[in-house]
């Protein structure tokens, strides 16, 4: 099976052609020209689909988008980098042009979907996908099957509440482990302590507080800087909750960590592991491993793919 | 479809036989005489069996046991009420008697069962069901598959940890769900804090520390008794929490209360509908409604023949 992923940003779109069997054969870029309008970036969209698929037979588009989606219509609800799109028929709209089946994703599920044909999850039937970048998202496979829930909207791990009493989350909740936790969280808390810790690394190796992110405070950590390491313990702790919880709930073979903080790699995935046994019963100790995401760089043209790959998968 | 479902106690065992449409239509039950061993027991099962389906066409048998159960072998690996069964082939055992399919769950998943075929649950793809009995027990259906995990040992709900520094529980752990809201657990808090709370009216309607049970402690915060009110607001607050998150994990339907704490009704769901809006984002709002399970005594039995059901089901 042949299938084109399409990695869909604000400012660029990321485009494969994606054999089930060998991954990606061919890729490309191009801007994705939001300010032009949805027209134009529809339009994008599909010259890129048609250039990568020239003289190739292809089963189907998975196209990974950010945003509230409605995967069973292939809608995107809403998306931060698209403001023009409420309610936008996505698919219905690349459909027309390429004449395929379109499937729209979000990028939590997508991710998971990639790990499940591409990454650590091959061949499993039971596995948890959490991505630490500006959220938190989730995306679970039990029994084989992508858990999504009754509407569509399940699997939002990130909005578990971990701590009733800790910060306030976007979603208008406190202690979300989003709000502690994701890689904007852990910039945020290192740029409001730093104020109190100025001597701490992280502000030296990032060259000035606006510019912290979370790789920064994790190189910190490493280097046994005080502050950076009190940071991470914390998110540590909350994603080690989170994930307990997901061990008692899903009984799954593997966690996989993927999104930007993932490439913190063992400064991250290590203490987690640790962390993660203080808080299983016993009758689940050695069921599990925990993994960073290896996809890297194509982990998003492989979910999209995918996605297109599971809708088409016919079992 | 027609079932006998056995509910097995340490003192007695239920038995029914069930039909898929009309639910029980007859039901008997025996001593389960534990301390004339094994054989015994296994001996009045197998009678009980062949006694209520005497001249009708069985097409298996569901065993509700408690205790640790390995489901895809029907293998009893550990239960507090059999103390010589270790690993016990109970499947086999029954089986080579009665000469039919026979199938063994575990107390929460059995009752996840019996809503799905007979109580709320009833048509629904997408729910969670929590037991509130000694221990706190969870059994989940998502996507119309009851969610077990690689191992089979998924959705242990009640061992999800809520409060790290909260009560020490049986699994060794700190702050599990079951450690503060079992009913048992509602049970201990009463009498641990009765000392300082002596006018409290649970002492007066439980007739003695000793006595005091969960409905005791329901009854009296129906009441406005202060020290009743404190105890179920705390465990309402850990209920909501751990339903809040399989609200966000699982976005289910219908979430279903069962287990002797469940008896507790509105003075239990009210609360509980309340507190878990505070615990969900908004996007969950009247996604899903709460309810008490109104299968009442005959859940065991229906529970345990919903088992066979769903394992002879061939969807």
């Amino acid at each position: 099976m042949k299938v084109v992923g399409v990695d869909l940003g604000g400012t660029e779109i990321k485009i494969g052609l994606v054999d089930k069997e060998n991954g990606i054969e061919k890729k490309i870029s191009l801007p994705t020209e939001v300010s032009k309008g949805t027209e134009k970036v529809v339009q994008n969209i599909s010259e890129g689909i048609s250039s990568i698929s020239k003289g190739v037979k292809i089963d189907g588009i998975g196209i990974g988008s950010p945003g509230s989606i409605d995967r069973d219509e292939g809608v995107v609800r809403f998306a931060p980098n698209f403001p023009e799109w409420k309610n936008f028929e996505l698919s219905k709209a690349i459909g027309s042009i390429v004449n395929l089946p379109v499937f729209v994703e979000n990028d939590a599920n997508s991710f998971a979907l990639g790990e499940w044909y591409f990454g650590h999850a091959t061949g499993l039937t039971d596995f948890v996908c959490i991505t630490l970048g500006t959220g938190i998202g989730g995306g679970v496979v039990s029994h084989g099957i992508l858990i999504t829930g009754k509407d569509g909207i399940g699997t939002e791990l990130g909005h578990v509440i971990i701590e009733p009493d800790g910060p306030l989350c976007g979603c208008g909740n406190r202690g979300c482990a989003e709000s502690i936790a994701s890689a904007s969280s852990v910039a945020r808390t290192a740029r409001e302590l730093i104020k109190r810790f100025p001597e701490s690394l992280v502000l030296k190796t990032a060259g000035g507080i606006e510019n912290i992110q979370s790789k920064h405070v994790f190189a910190a950590a490493q280097q046994g800087d005080y502050m950076a390491q009190m940071i991470v313990e914390k998110a540590v702790d909350v994603l080690a909750r989170l994930i307990g919880g997901c061990i008692h709930i899903f009984n799954p073979e593997k966690i996989i960590i993927g999104g930007g903080m993932s490439k913190a790699g063992d400064a991250l995935i290590l203490p987690l592991r640790k962390r993660v046994e203080a808080y299983i019963m016993v009758s689940f100790r050695n069921t599990y491993t925990i993994h960073a995401s290896e996809l890297v760089e194509n982990a998003g043209i492989l979910g999209a793919a995918s996605s297109a790959i599971y809708a088409l998968r016919g079992d």
